[in-house]
């Protein structure tokens, strides 16, 4: 079974780089009409693609789904309505593709320029959620590259039959059917061959749970594009203004809970005047604190944190507190607590954020802004494929540009090299 | 044995990280100012470091070294000078960290921008060429970076004097000592506790021969910036000066035949007038050339070519040839046989160029040049840490840019999300 996995994912693979040959030399607009055919196909299989799902979500639930799953695995006419439109929007993204990011002449006449070319294929690994399946598929095509998808077994139905319209939405367009490929089956071997599978695949991007990241930053041998936790401080500075600190506060944290900006630790500068306001209104919000004594002073309804507190990633309505000695005290804990992702400071004194702004090493930092701006949308981007605390090639959020590389074109008239 | 070296490791990592804090707020003009120190320092140590290096080549040719590496050990007082030289140049070239990729202002006022930042830990492993110490080290402090470095077992006392003279250069001028450490053990144990190091060393830079990058790139758990072979193209098209194509097949062969930018492999097209005239001045030069019976019957000193020739690395006065139909050939050859490092087309037809520039897949493209010209320094760089094949980050010569990632800063006036 293992060696039949890693012989279909060869396969797959080798049909997914001549797409990416193709794609990689396509013209923009012939990108965006095969994903705008793609688009009109899934609204067109609707009705197909809800039964697969309505097949999917009754499994789901009799193998007892619990209810935050079987919601994200749910499909209705207007998520999928949703689906094709963000399809569509992909299609009229800026093309990064044959974009000149620099050029220069040397004394000797040669002529040099780094442009940028997609990075070539890449292995989706997602789990119940099948808008992905069209999501990342464009993503990946409108940059230029071969996608490998490969969804989660409790959406199997659901991906396969967005699959099919999608991809003969790509083939009505004239475009190779083999640049969004599906893997045919929910053997857990295939994920293994994909993360062992360098030389085929050449960047894999997880979207799901933790449980999921860490696996494939575990086993993988292909270079992953992800983050692993959204551990986001918001940091509240002596010279904050009082009321922009109680809103950024509740937003930060209260919005919504279960998004990776979400800040999970809020650390307070101990000569900030007026802390029990910030908490008695995240308090009123339903949300639980957890921090040391110095914080049940302030705020009562504040229960003890313990060491593991300041390394959690909650994802729910409860938040760490700590008091700290300015903002050299916030960028010590954020050292060794963060995960990188995103960290923000509260402040009116903007040579304390500027110091906050360079010295802390995340992905993201924000001077008075809520963490939850870090999306991908948000920033401009139009979609994300996703958010990224490594650090080489793309932090943050990462869209059309971050999965291409570049290559250096060197034009010359005959020099040889003295 | 293991344990240790993964806990010297460990703890030289943590030192490094506390040093590349300070190194990335650190302004230019005073990184600077610990290079000249440390290039000063080894110009002053000179009589202590020839007589280390004195110890270890006289020890390498008791252990039968061969002449090729014992050469590369080898310091004289003007190989000495150069590399203290080479410290300085570095210590003169443009700062990347700090500088804004681009920013944006959105609908709601939050104004965005990405800025360059030091990747962080970098670990260097390298063989006999001890002036990669200071070479080495002097590129990752200059892009604000702590540099771990492990040298060969071979070099082990020129390294220790180069780096005991770097060191103090630093200190005397302020900078962290920790931020250019040289491992103290040259047991194998501590390589592989740095390639799984993640977390602790951002990057690995391997500098030497095929065997160690392909021991790195196996074993690595940390990302690698490298090249494991360039077999490099030179395609001369029917369109092809014959003039131009007899030098620039001549330079790129045998300019130099031992460097990664040399051509292993010349592509003709069957439809080009003369082959006869380039293959006889190659022949000439005393260049061995391998190829088929189309081959021999155009130069007959030409010897069978087999299959392996086609993946060969000569590193030699050796060159495989084949003939091809046209660029459409020499793109399927290349891309079947191509290390994606440099391949370059010889023709005075613009569109036949472009679209062998834009269809091979490869770190560096060229037209009408030699092959050799892939440098960082002939690039306009002002030095390299190597030339990388792979696709993500950064590709072809890596200066100090490419040590370089971003981060995204977020400015606000109390923007919450809606």
């Amino acid at each position: 079974m293992e060696q039949d996995a890693d012989t279909l994912i060869a396969d797959m693979g080798a049909r997914a780089r001549a797409a990416a040959t193709a794609l990689a030399a396509m013209p923009t607009a012939r990108k965006a009409d095969g994903l705008r055919a793609a688009a009109a196909a899934i609204c067109a299989d609707a009705e197909t693609i809800l039964a697969a799902n309505a097949r999917d979500v009754e499994a789901g639930a009799a193998n007892g789904l619990s209810g935050a799953l079987l919601d994200r695995l749910r499909l209705d006419p207007a998520r999928l309505e949703g689906a094709a439109k963000g399809v569509e929007a992909v299609a009229a993204l800026a093309d990064p593709v044959g974009a000149v990011i620099d050029s220069s002449e040397r004394p000797n006449g040669l002529r040099l320029s780094r442009v940028r070319v997609p990075i070539g294929v890449i292995g989706i690994i997602y789990e119940s959620r099948p808008n992905v399946t069209a999501d990342a598929a464009a993503l990946c095509m409108m940059s230029g590259n071969a996608a490998i998808l490969r969804g989660g077994s409790e959406a199997a139905h659901s991906n396969r039959a967005i699959h099919a319209a999608f991809s003969r939405g790509l083939t009505d367009a004239g475009l190779p059917a083999d640049a969004a490929q599906l893997v045919p089956t929910t053997d857990r071997a295939a994920v293994g061959a994909m993360l062992k599978a360098d030389g085929a695949i050449d960047l894999i991007v997880p979207r799901g749970g933790k449980s999921l990241v860490a696996r494939v930053q575990e086993e993988a041998r292909v270079p992953v594009l992800a983050h692993l936790d959204g551990i986001c401080h918001l940091y509240i500075d002596r010279a904050a203004d009082p009321e922009m600190a109680v809103k950024l506060a509740v937003n930060a944290k209260m919005r919504r809970t279960g998004i990776c900006g979400a800040t999970e630790t809020l650390l307070v500068d101990r000569a900030f005047a007026d802390p029990a306001k910030i908490l008695a209104a995240l308090g009123d919000t339903g949300c639980e604190l957890r921090g040391d004594a110095d914080i049940r002073a302030i705020e009562p309804r504040t229960v003890p944190a313990s060491a593991e507190d300041w390394d959690t990633e909650y994802l729910d309505s409860i938040l760490s507190v700590a008091l700290v000695d300015g903002v050299e005290g916030a960028m010590a804990h954020i050292a060794r607590h963060s995960s990188h992702h995103t960290d923000a400071i509260v402040t009116e004194a903007a040579d304390t954020a500027e110091r906050f702004l360079n010295g802390v090493d995340s992905a993201i930092v924000m001077w008075n802004a809520s963490t939850q701006f870090a999306d991908g949308g948000e920033f401009g981007l139009g979609a994300e494929i996703g958010i990224a605390t490594g650090r080489l090639h793309a932090r943050g959020p990462v869209a059309l540009e971050g999965l291409t590389t570049y290559k250096w074109v060197v034009r010359g008239t005959g020099q040889a090299r003295p």
